[in-house]
């Protein structure tokens, strides 16, 4: 890798980014927002394919985000978007569903285990916003309970901010912290004959800290928790879902969901989301009313049954995984040889590298992933990362050179964390 | 037109209708279920092209739902998809936006008159809830005033269900008559220093009722209530957008507003929608945090600039306000010829078409729309339908054609409303 990516040779990002600033409060929203991450990092993408994005500046990087998920089988996978084409030739949006919309809830229905039925939507949020519904419309109850920190949506019941969100909006919301079945105890006690669903991520995956898989006394405990309740338990599978088990995330545990959201990488890219349910809570879902101007479009529909059946093909969860060891193991070495010590956390698909000792602001892992990012290597330091199956060992290893370099530098310069003494 | 479809020839519907019982609670979901239409109806659709719709039996249709509104350039406009398929093979979901995101956000400032800045979504509901959001967060209120049976999404706060719903969810939600300014004044009075919004629909367009264009005193009273309260004004544009005017629909009636909402017709299909506002709510606008995984993908984004592009090249919405009138002035003839007597509301482009005389449960619509549908239009008479601009005169000729013969057949039969003596 003699690639090495000046961080002011930019110019077109830095155009659309002044142009931006006129016509797009903050100059840009929401997750995607460049101004989040450390300085050198584009804002503006123009294409990708397999495991590599170019920016707007014509600057390639092996791409460890995927798109902050969606991608999963690489970008631009020939087969979705063959399937893709062959529905868009016929129409984008029609008068009611294509034959897709049933072809796709029967795959769901066989691939995931608690999977009874299916219905789609769009975004992640509106998957998690009909699960919670449906919940309450069976149970008749009120009460739900989330992990403290978790991310389920960015719409005003389960949004991290609070900015021009009212308390009403969270009203029947109750916490537990994740893995913590003593705290899940008390929060079902106060949530009383109220309690409608416990909603779980398929792993702690929350912002800045490190990733923690669910102990199996804790998935156990809140599969029995809404047992004795009847309450829904609710897995958010709309991050991890596909990339760790085709069956449903907490399917590893052995344990199943009543409700589950799935979106991200259902469909490689393209708009999608999915809510899955067992019999228990068929007919609230047929009462409830969810619905969307595109939610019946074919194209996205069948991206994701050609992205299903990619994934179960391959055995995509061991392909990631696999690629995700290789990735974690070649940094560990590399940190070792520089004198740093990683904390690297979550299932290899979809790993958080921290540096044990860093400082609050995470100055070394700022400084880490802008070298990275320099040597063409698209990293992220305080949000997990995505694996997908276009991470060919090759691919990895090119990364790991330029890793190498990375860590290089960063010995060289060894920015110490804020506070301590140099 | 001699095309006749028979009702009961779909075996594929019928086919697809059995698997869907399985797997999707209550056969479908939505606004897009057919069972909530009259029988004949097809739920499932293979294709569209201009002005046509083709069901999976093969039956085509002239489509005056185009698609319940995102359609408004006839399906697959050749421009739009170029654009689509341009953005589409350099890429799908990337680490971040495409320089699409940019241009179009100057595009809606320029044609928009009250937009001084953008962003985007992918469901009505979210630019809604956005809309919502950053009015709350700028003005430190909790209020949102509503008319009652007004449709602004599908989502706990607005939705028109209260099935799974919380009170709480609409704790801060008050509500007036649209076009009653007595009403209005009295909503503004209860909501007090609390007002944080009012919110109203381009006209009146809630579902099995007269459509009403908004009166001028009552446009300007809804202004003048914000400015005296400092409170936001919201349209409401998600399902009228760029079918009426192109500034925005409320400037018609010269009024200006704080915050709109589009989607549906904003990308001819694409899933999009957009949130614009003027300069008060910008600082707000970059506080909320609203996001999405799919919400910065570019080619809806492409397709959205093309769709506007030829929108305003063309002048569609005189194109199909021309189209409406035509279809509208034949309808009455044909109905005064047989007999009958319609009540033709709303906008030309957006038109609703009731029997005057029906019964509670519109059999005569049912009948006239069943009747039509099997000559080969496809109408709603509860939901407004939608013009485009590929209805071209010969379009509503062919359709004005089949639904002469459908007059012809209900005077025949000419089924009596419920209640009254044969």
């Amino acid at each position: 890798m003699t690639l090495q990516h000046a961080q002011t040779n930019s110019p077109r990002d830095r155009i659309l980014r002044e142009r931006a600033a006129y016509v797009i409060p903050g100059g840009m929203w929401g997750h995607q927002r460049a101004a989040a991450l450390p300085s050198g990092y584009p804002q503006y993408f123009s294409s990708g394919k397999g495991a590599r994005v170019t920016d707007v500046d014509g600057r390639e990087y092996i791409d460890f985000m995927c798109a902050w998920g969606p991608v999963i089988l690489g970008h631009l996978h020939p087969t979705v978007e063959a399937a893709v084409a062959q529905q868009s030739a016929q129409g984008v949006c029609l008068n009611g569903p294509t034959e897709h919309a049933v072809t796709l809830a029967e795959r769901l229905v066989a691939m995931v285990t608690h999977a009874d039925w299916a219905l789609f939507q769009k975004n992640g949020s509106d998957a998690m916003t009909t699960c919670v519904t449906v919940a309450r419309a069976e149970t008749g109850r009120r009460k739900v309970l989330v992990a403290h920190g978790a991310y389920h949506g960015a719409v005003p019941w389960c949004s991290p901010s609070l900015v021009g969100v009212t308390s009403e909006d969270r009203a029947h919301l109750l916490h537990f912290t994740f893995n913590d079945t003593a705290s899940l105890a008390q929060a079902v006690e106060a949530a009383g004959e109220d309690l409608a669903a416990i909603v779980v991520s398929a792993f702690r995956h929350d912002l800045g800290v490190p990733q923690e898989m669910p102990s199996a006394a804790f998935a156990k405990a809140a599969r029995a928790a809404c047992d004795y309740a009847g309450a829904a338990l609710i897995v958010d599978d709309v991050r991890a879902g596909f990339r760790l088990n085709l069956a449903g995330s907490w399917q590893t545990h052995g344990v199943a969901a009543d409700l589950s959201a799935f979106s991200k990488a259902i469909a490689n890219g393209h708009a999608l989301a999915a809510v899955t349910g067992n019999d228990r809570f068929r007919e609230a879902a047929s009462r409830v009313f969810v619905t969307g101007s595109f939610w019946y479009s074919g194209a996205q529909m069948a991206a994701a049954i050609a992205t299903l059946d990619e994934l179960s093909r391959i055995d995509g969860p061991a392909v990631m995984q696999r690629a995700g060891q290789r990735l974690r193991d070649g940094l560990d070495a590399q940190a070792a040889h520089y004198g740093f010590e990683l904390r690297q956390s979550g299932p290899p698909a979809m790993p958080l590298v921290q540096f044990n000792g860093d400082d609050a602001t995470a100055t070394l892992g700022d400084a880490f992933c802008t070298e990275a990012l320099r040597r063409g290597v698209y990293l992220h330091h305080r949000h997990n990362m995505f694996l997908g199956t276009a991470h060919t060992d090759a691919e990895i290893d090119s990364a790991l050179d330029a890793t190498e370099g990375a860590f290089a530098a960063l010995a060289k310069t060894r920015p110490l964390p804020s506070g301590e003494a140099a």
